[in-house]
């Protein structure tokens, strides 16, 4: 055989042999999945779910000792720990539509007859959006779509200004807390965020009761903190807030809006939308409520009011150990949050009452013998809702241990009927690939592997709206996917649930697994609706895709503390980099043809002349010419690293087993901290709290992966110097990363 | 200068100095622009749309009768041709919701105070589909989107059948006549079209009479006869339906429906929408009405009932002549139709009196002394509506010496405030131009063809939904638009209007010509409420844009009348031609993955595995592996009609003006049939009467163009045999379309 061929059968072997379940393992799991009880897990949802469980509610002190004692019970050190974080209540709040036909929102959800949960005792909050500046406001209403840059741009095309305005935005296409964000920054004074029933209620199914969607009086709540500067307590950048911890105040505080902003149900949204005059709007701003969408303003004035208590409040994060009989000292992380909006049924106990069913049956198998190599950490997170507050805090109070002694971090959140969705480190794809592979689907029996590849294949036949690159990317997604001697592929972590304090700031590896996709269930989100009753009817009536997210991270928390040789199969995370770099290169191909476009139109005097003169209209600002970008480093750092990954994949196949216990304890040592290369302390541009370079959420999509962030966002925010200069940074983290790994290539060689 | 050079020069040259208004001409011009008087065309228009003129009622005569007079008392040499045509009219018809909550639909608009037409004395006929196929049928309903091919597909994918159902498609994707022969071919019984507010209605702007759009009473009427087998009256394919021709029966003739068919308003559609059961719909099928759509069946059933009365009825075409001084058999025809589905004020009388004014206009200059070289002939159509009636019937019946005489046809139709939009035959895109670029936006001063340049320019940087290979087309478009050196492009004829017969069915060279995109007008289109009011409020409120269509068309017949030497370039024609070639390869290419994909995975059992098992679905029907096709000929005649096509508009330009009558005669016996070599006997497949092999209305898209149509619908429609014979067979039109040039160019040269 060529050197070629022979590589690529050592790969090949080596995708057959890596992290498979051994039979000692593949009994203990078999022990594992025959205890998981989907009624317990359904009582104890409707346990946690019975009283509204939002940062600084007694219920959610209540769950918190609950689960501790629960852990407890099931045989772990289980303990409390307790963070002082800015939690603002809404005190008092009012949206009203002023002049001749005056209108008063309502901001209280009323109940559902039959949903026990949604009559809880403990009456909810008004809506409210975490985070916002109060404020009391009265000026013309404008409609800015979902409310993201583009909105603005096209907003500008149209000859309409935000500033003095309040805005009104719907739901969707980013993350919430940048609508006001972006309002506040164009000048508006007050932002109100409201669900279009085309995105979420009529239009995708029958509403609650009578279905699963959002009925016109659902409110969706939420956080509007900056979470794309630091997650966590606003008040507490990069440390935890412990009591004695130095603070910012309110108004130092980078990451709190300065304006009031106040969540709404279509139903009242209905009304001030179609008292909004001015030009219809383009096409892709329309929703679905049977109106004629303008863009404003108003005739008649909005007043926008709101007034919130800002005191600290305690944050009561569960951390439940089992002491590895080995390797005490590589901890395996995995964590579900517990606070919800009101009662959270779905988001988050689902996937709690998953993690605790897990905690249950590692504690029996441990009572029967069973003492796993690493230390496992069970964390049931309090405030994440509002800014991933107990996840981030804890993080960061022990990010120097955490550091030094973290495998991974495994999170989950709401989860339901479906396919398995997993985002996360690109090194883990196979070890991913290799539990999906050992757990089966509920509905069809298939391996929730199958099912994944199956759904992945069907996407990419219709990408629907999406760009070009997006679509392409689908396509090489399916393509994998297709390919059984390939690993299916697994998303990029973004922001948005507990991981993010994990792979973004510390560079700690992590995934982030679900089910989904079938139940249509988004309706109820963060709402008073997200109740047991709901989830029952709609999400997972027999609880079986709870129990298959039990057997599923409950595996991967058992192969990952009991593997024998490190979890982590680089050429993955190579490959998935090369496409990444294609796509930045790509995208500032595409940037600067778009620019010489545009110059050129602007030049012809085009848009001026293609516009309607009878309406209003503006040209767009000029979009900044590109120029070439220096992607050599990373073109040199992505041949390196492929060279190294599959040195490393090769050898480890080759002379993993065989390894001596000392050799074992070096290539640990090594591969441990592998990851921690990616996010150097230099950090991102602007928000430097995000160390990692290979995975980031956008400063413009919020949630949204961007790969690559400080190339690709730099390219997007034509900051073309930074583009270079990260260019060079990546590739250094990731010349870094194969460094690492060339070194534990030499203890596999026994060099 | 190496011949290279040479010749893109002398080509540069042609394309400065080819069909330029010559002095004369543009001292005639002027004249005859001084005279356009907006306030007359408003007049007529008001007079013509004062009652109901459909085939068949007093009006429509009375308007041919008056316009003949009108035509007589311009100088011109006019009279009426008639034709015998089958025109069912509605007797008796029902659509009713049976069951619990029992629904009548209404089928009459009602009056709009305020409107004086649509109050106007003679009252309209109900809503009807012309040609659907009477019948009294009472079943469940079934919603199939916009009824067209691929979605049959998705609804096979999610198991539901419309055998012995009654459909409701809404209007939209693809011609009306498609949507009931669809589901006639998938065995539905019935079949009801609605309007919904998303493509026609309040979503797109307030609704009629507080703005332009159609109010929720408003009903599309409408033909649904098989325009796509051959245009005309029904029971005369191929020849004129004069008194004594061979007639098919009703029963015989296939372009005739089987089913019962009617339109109906989005007010009453939402009734029936609501009763739907069963799944919710694919997300691009949902339309703008507040409530879940679904697929259907319908639990209550539905009663539909249709009863016509299919009486021969009398059209009548205004024929006008100008006699030719100098080329009497040499005819410029230039047209419109006077017939409307009610008052027909935009549709079609926008177009008809712009045809009037300019015939008045002629008129004025030949009585002060200008003789047109050619012979001029108006034309005013009856009949339009129901299927190109007046203008198949004449274009049949006149046959043989249209293929000997006519220059060209242009034609026109509605028209309204915006952008000048050209389509036809592409050796007269340069004329277009040279047109275009001598006539003044009323809006914006500058010319129509920079305002068309921009909007072209301003299409691109926004494909919207379109699919990969349209948003290139559009890019392509934009290129040409921006080059001042090119022609800005011109579209590709289909059907839809009257043309049709001339460019589809004999080969003469046609352009279609209107002004839009800036009125939001669509909204009463084949309503009662396409009134002089209307069209006053919103579509032109100046008459500006029929005043700047009377030049435009003016200046065509003026300049094609006179045109010392032909008008065509032909080197536009290579060029469209060439990328039409590109197209079929990519498509055949697109076609050949995409069969490849979906066959691995039916083969991997995907759409099963990833199917929702609480939802009905099967696995969709597999498509024909695609062959290697023959493209050879195709690019070698590509090849050949380059070099000719640049070596005649060489010649043209070099040697043109001085050539001695006798070759000049030559040259334009040559040239006034050349379009005709493009349109040989052989006709398409399935539809002989259409015989132009690079244009056609498409099978499955019915107004919307094919080009290359033997190839192209060849492969989407998996015939791949015939892809083959016709990439033979339209190579052997172009290359004969070469040879004449190549005989051109000899007596250019002569040689």
């Amino acid at each position: 055989m060529n050197r070629r061929t022979a590589l690529a059968t050592a790969s090949l072997i080596a995708l057959i042999a890596a992290v498979p379940a051994s039979s000692d393992s593949s009994s203990l799991e078999q022990r594992f999945d025959a205890g998981v009880n989907p009624k317990e897990m359904s009582d104890w949802m409707k346990l946690m779910a019975s009283e509204p469980n939002h940062v600084g509610s007694p219920h959610d002190k209540i769950n918190a000792q609950w689960e501790m004692k629960k852990f407890q019970e099931f045989g772990w050190d289980a303990h409390l720990e307790e963070f002082q974080v800015l939690y603002p209540t809404p005190v008092a709040e009012a949206i009203e539509l002023l002049g001749k036909k005056p209108f008063k929102v309502t901001l209280q959800e009323k109940p559902i007859p039959g949903d026990t949960s949604a009559t809880a005792k403990d009456k909810p909050l008004p809506a409210y959006l975490e985070y916002q500046g109060d404020g009391d406001v009265t000026a013309p209403l404008v409609y800015v779509n979902y409310g993201m840059q583009d909105d603005y741009k096209a907003l500008e095309r149209m000859g309409v200004s935000v500033k003095g305005k309040i805005v009104i935005a719907r739901y969707g296409a980013g993350w919430r807390g940048l609508k006001p964000r972006l309002a506040q920054d164009h000048g508006a004074v007050g932002c109100i965020i409201y669900s279009d029933p085309a995105d979420d209620g009529y239009a995708r199914e029958a509403t609650y009761p009578q279905g699963p969607e959002r009925p016109p009086q659902g409110i969706q709540r939420g956080s509007v903190v900056d979470m794309t500067l630091y997650s966590g307590d606003p008040l507490t950048p990069g440390i935890g807030a412990t009591k004695d911890a130095k603070r910012l105040t309110r108004e130092t505080a980078p990451t709190i809006l300065k304006i009031p902003a106040l969540p709404i149900g279509y139903g009242d949204a209905k009304v001030l939308l179609a008292s909004l005059g001015g030009q219809v709007v383009p096409e892709n701003w329309r929703g679905a409520l049977p109106i004629t969408y303008r863009v404003g303003p108003s005739a008649p004035k909005v007043h926008l009011m709101v007034k919130s208590e800002w005191s600290l409040k305690t944050a009561y994060d569960v951390v439940a150990t089992m002491k590895g009989s080995e390797l005490p000292d590589q901890w395996v992380l995995r964590g579900n949050h517990h606070d919800g909006w009101v009662e959270g049924a779905g988001d988050p106990l689902s996937g709690q009452v998953a993690l605790l069913e897990e905690a249950r049956l590692l504690g029996e198998l441990a009572k029967t013998g069973w003492k796993p190599k690493r230390t496992i950490v069970y964390l049931s997170w309090d405030g994440e809702e509002p800014g991933l507050l107990g996840s981030t805090e804890w993080a960061e109070e022990h990010g120097d241990e955490l550091k030094k002694n973290a495998v991974l971090y495994i999170n989950t959140d709401g989860n339901e009927r479906g396919f398995l969705g997993v985002e996360g480190s690109h090194d883990l794809e196979h070890f991913v690939n290799t539990v999906a592979d050992d757990v089966r689907d509920p509905e069809t029996g298939k391996s929730i592997s199958e099912r994944a590849r199956a759904q992945i294949r069907m996407e990419a036949l219709h990408p629907g709206a999406r760009d070009p690159q997006a679509a392409a990317r689908l396509k090489d997604d399916a393509k994998l996917a297709a390919d059984p001697t390939k690993d299916f592929p697994i998303g990029a972590l973004g922001s948005g649930s507990d991981y993010t304090a994990f792979i973004e700031h510390l560079g700690v590896s992590a995934l982030n697994v679900g089910f989904g996709g079938e139940a249509e269930t988004g309706g109820i989100y963060h709402s008073r609706y997200d109740t047991w009753e709901h989830y029952k009817r709609f999400a997972d009536p027999d609880f079986a895709y709870e129990a298959a997210l039990a057997k599923t991270v409950g595996r991967m928390v058992m192969r990952a503390a009991d593997s024998d040789l490190p979890i982590q199969r680089t050429s993955n995370f190579a490959a998935t980099v090369e496409r990444y770099v294609g796509e930045v290169k790509k995208l500032a191909d595409n940037k600067r043809e778009a620019a010489e476009t545009q110059s050129k139109m602007l030049a012809d005097n085009v848009f001026e002349v293609a516009s309607d003169p009878t309406k209003s209209h503006a040209d767009p600002e000029a979009l900044k010419p590109v120029p070439q970008i220096d992607f050599a480093p990373l073109d040199a750092a992505v041949t390196k690293l492929k060279a190294a990954t599959r040195a490393y994949d090769d050898a480890l196949a080759a002379h993993g087993a065989a390894l001596s216990p000392d050799a074992k304890a070096k290539l640990r040592a090594l591969m441990l901290t592998l990851d921690q290369t990616l996010a150097p302390d230099v950090g991102l541009p602007v928000r430097p709290w995000f160390k990692n370079l290979i995975y980031a959420p956008g400063r413009f999509t919020g949630y949204g992966s961007k790969t690559l962030p400080g190339v690709r966002e730099a390219i997007e925010e034509e900051r073309f110097a930074d583009a270079d200069k990260y260019s060079k940074l990546t590739a250094d983290a990731l010349t870094a990363y194969a460094d690492r790994l060339d070194q534990a290539t030499a203890v596999l060689e026994g060099k």
